[in-house]
């Protein structure tokens, strides 16, 4: 082992540290499902000061000396037994020291408070549909996170990297818009394709009457045979599904039930024990250190979509389900075939609004959200203009052209929290998803037969295997180089994609 | 106002370390409702580290060095506008503060490790019935709690008091003991006379079937008419009942719902709702400060006894509720009349367990604790003797002999936790409650009359205003005295159980 006391110290501070964000983890998990209404201002102050403190810690004097001095400990005993674990968590730890301290705490500070009125002026403009209520909030925020980016800077000279980098470590919009291209033009192909094979599901069957309680009992039932364990985790009612990482032991998610949607509450659970799945998975012993968290969003969101598309709306997935659900819901169902339900739950159908699009489109949603981002970071794309880039970008994308802007531009709460370099990471977790399956695939030969059975451990265990236990031990990019054999692209995806508008809608490349 | 900075820097640590001490009751309420089982060790690295920040910045030289600032600020100006208030704050904050930095950081420690281990061993010690493997660590903390007196010290020269003190601000072992001893001579005598009295009431009838959902909502009914702001607060469901302030705006109370005991959850909801009526009239401009706190255990016990017993016992109280109970349970209550469901929730038994007593003969258990702690901490009583001590005054006070120290001597968890000095409060609870009766019945001439009819605001208005909107403003004497007009003692409690006594079992005194 390591005899360096300064990473001893780091770590039992990165410890501390964690402990307290997952203290707000758990004030926050709260704040979504149980605190009464009552609660908000005195839960926001709580809030503040945590994070104030944990900041204030993160980024004192005493951290930067500790890592500095780790670090010349490495660099003299670069062969040490644990060395290798040692370098990883330097290497991340320094990533993140240096991106906290090269914010001055004024454009911190400045930061936390424009985007919390910008919130609030963006929940009411959408409410109001008045764009021009939120455009000056969106203003300041860009010039904000322009002077963040510029704080931050980026190898490539491209501001938007500085901020991409925060969700996922050493991505380059570059990199996004060569992916990006290519499955663009797919989609838009195989939307244009579906459209004019004039078939069409019976998607009344998804809007029947479904008890929630008969809901929620599948979706345990689902999630539980995924693997995620209920004794170290639970799962409650939220007005949006998430979950939430408390620590070791303690993995929280969340759903909502609506009676006249099937969909909604079963497949966001799904999608939640995919995340849910990947944070217990992490290495409980590395807990509070690089190694023992999440790599970056991509990966994380490619885990959900992983078990809510690639397995969730699978026919294999269905062979064990369908019995289920037509036990549960005997009226809704009865006159529905295992075939009418597996083409309702893959319909692809150009909407409006992203959360609530499927499989294919939905990529359209992000690529669009990509694009205008970009241009605004740049300034290229005055704030002023972004309803009319908006629609203009839905209706080349999608053939749908918003009515309102709060059906449009205004629809997603990222921007005016802050969240430039947010939106691609859930589009590159489909590509991984889709990636990591494939190779699933070929590495368990009877992987759907298994699937079929209701048998899901052996690819939770290559999952945990390839993904879960390395922590931050491997970039994004080399994780999925490793897990997969081959580097990250669309490919994987593309094909997946073109596979289900065949078996469904039967259109071919 | 008062120009003091080093006062307004001072309210501005207290009430960040009041949210940081909000937090830890975030996270303890969640323990003990929501929290996976195995969320347990990491919520316990939560607790001790926000345990430690609070209790170093507490006992900071900052922290000394503002309140000594702030104390010669309010005497060179002691009749500024606002010096009433800070006057009460500073007094406040300087007791906690001394008392706090009077305690070394190596006794905090070992009593914190030593408790948590002891209550470990006393919880598989009462499990095995087997008082002698806790009785080594009862020595331990007892001897660090005397340590702790020695440390803190009391004015009367007596060790108890220091830690009592704690509890209950100012009151003294002495006044317990004389106040204890006319009350337990009563109390003997009542139960006395009623064993004599031959008449028992139907008991059976608590224990016939009753659907926890229909409990919950008369306990709801109940107390949201007492004036609980189901707004500002949640009822939730745990192991052992309890009320937790989190903040303005956010009281939690919980109980625990048992199909085949009508009395478990619905007493203790009006128990808790008493507790929790406190904690949303503090004064939320004060939060954070003396001011915005409760007063002491014993005031805080006096309120959720007032509700549960005063009111929730009474006549009166019935006359509202028992046709709604009479209509939620009509089969368990069929052959029930009201006089006979008075006479059974107002029964009198001597029994084994303190935490399913009556009315009346609880406060003999609590007597006997007092008797006991004060004995063990003054050495006079050796551990080893206490199974014998504690049995030989169950006998005397009683009339029954526990069968085992699981029943006896082990059933609470108090000592094991250290807490000594506590127990008394409970009854201090009950005089308080009783004279706060009294008073309140004669400052609202019709008050039963309108409790029949389910009007309890005059009540509460009564409370709010001569009790919980003063926070630490007076000492816990002198708020009893204000309130009622009389310096407090064991008559009103006397004279209220006598008259139950006669009402139920034909006894006089």
């Amino acid at each position: 082992m390591t005899t360096s006391t300064a990473y001893t110290d780091l770590l039992h501070e990165l410890k501390e540290l964690s402990l307290l964000g997952s203290t707000m983890s758990v004030l926050g998990w709260d704040e979504q499902t149980y605190m009464p209404a009552g609660g908000a201002a005195h839960r926001a102050d709580q809030f503040s000061l945590l994070a104030r403190m944990w900041h204030e810690r993160f980024t004192s004097p005493r951290m930067g000396d500790l890592l500095a001095q780790a670090e010349t400990d490495l660099a003299a005993a670069p062969s040490a037994d644990g060395a290798a674990d040692m370098a990883v968590n330097l290497r991340e730890t320094r990533r993140d020291y240096d991106r906290a301290t090269k914010l001055p705490a004024k454009l911190v500070e400045e930061l936390a408070h424009t985007t919390s009125m910008g919130q609030q002026a963006w929940a009411q403009a959408r409410k109001d549909n008045r764009f021009g209520d939120f455009q000056s909030w969106l203003e300041k925020i860009l010039s904000l996170k322009q002077q963040e980016a510029q704080c931050i800077g980026a190898a490539s000279g491209e501001p938007y990297d500085a901020l991409l980098d925060e969700y996922e470590p050493g991505l380059t919009a570059a990199e996004l818009r060569t992916s990006f291209a290519d499955l663009r033009e797919t989609l838009v192909q195989i939307v244009g394709a579906i459209r004019e094979s004039g078939r069409t599901p019976r998607l009344d069957i998804l809007s029947r009457h479904y008890p929630a309680a008969q809901q929620e009992t599948l979706a345990r039932t689902a999630a539980a045979a995924f693997g995620f364990n209920f004794d170290d985790g639970r799962l409650d009612t939220s007005v949006h599904p998430f979950c939430s990482f408390v620590g070791p032991g303690d993995t929280r998610m969340t759903t909502r039930y609506n009676e006249s949607d099937i969909g909604d509450a079963f497949f966001s659970v799904l999608h939640e024990t995919g995340h849910g799945l990947y944070d217990q998975g992490l290495p409980a012993e590395h807990y509070g250190t690089p190694l023992g968290s999440y790599v970056s969003l991509g990966i994380h969101e490619s885990q959900s979509r992983l078990w809510e598309n690639l397995v969730g709306r699978s026919p294999a997935f269905w062979q064990w389900m369908w019995p289920q659900f037509k036990a549960a819901f005997p009226d809704a169902l009865a006159d529905v075939t295992e075939e009418e339900w597996m083409f309702a739950i893959n319909s692809v159908q150009p909407s409006l609004i992203r959360t609530e699009s499927d499989e294919i489109t939905y990529n359209l949603h992000i690529i669009l959200r990509f694009e205008l981002e970009q241009a605004l970071l740049s300034g290229e794309l005055p704030v002023a203009d972004l309803p009319g880039a908006w629609n203009e970008a839905m209706d080349k994308f999608l053939g749908v052209q918003p009515p309102t802007d709060a059906n449009g531009c205004l629809q997603d709460i990222h921007w005016s929290g802050g969240s430039f370099g947010y939106f691609p990471t859930y589009t590159l977790g489909n590509l991984v998803s889709a990636q990591l399956f494939e190779a699933a695939r070929t590495a368990i030969p009877d992987l759907e037969a298994g699937i079929a059975r209701g048998e899901f451990s052996p690819l939770l265990k290559w999952l945990q295997k390839n993904i879960h236990t390395h922590g931050k031990r491997y970039s994004p990019a080399e994780l999925v180089q490793r897990a997969t054999g081959k580097e990250l692209s669309a490919d994987a995806l593309q094909r997946h994609l073109w596979q289900k508008a065949e078996t469904y809608y039967g259109v071919r490349q």
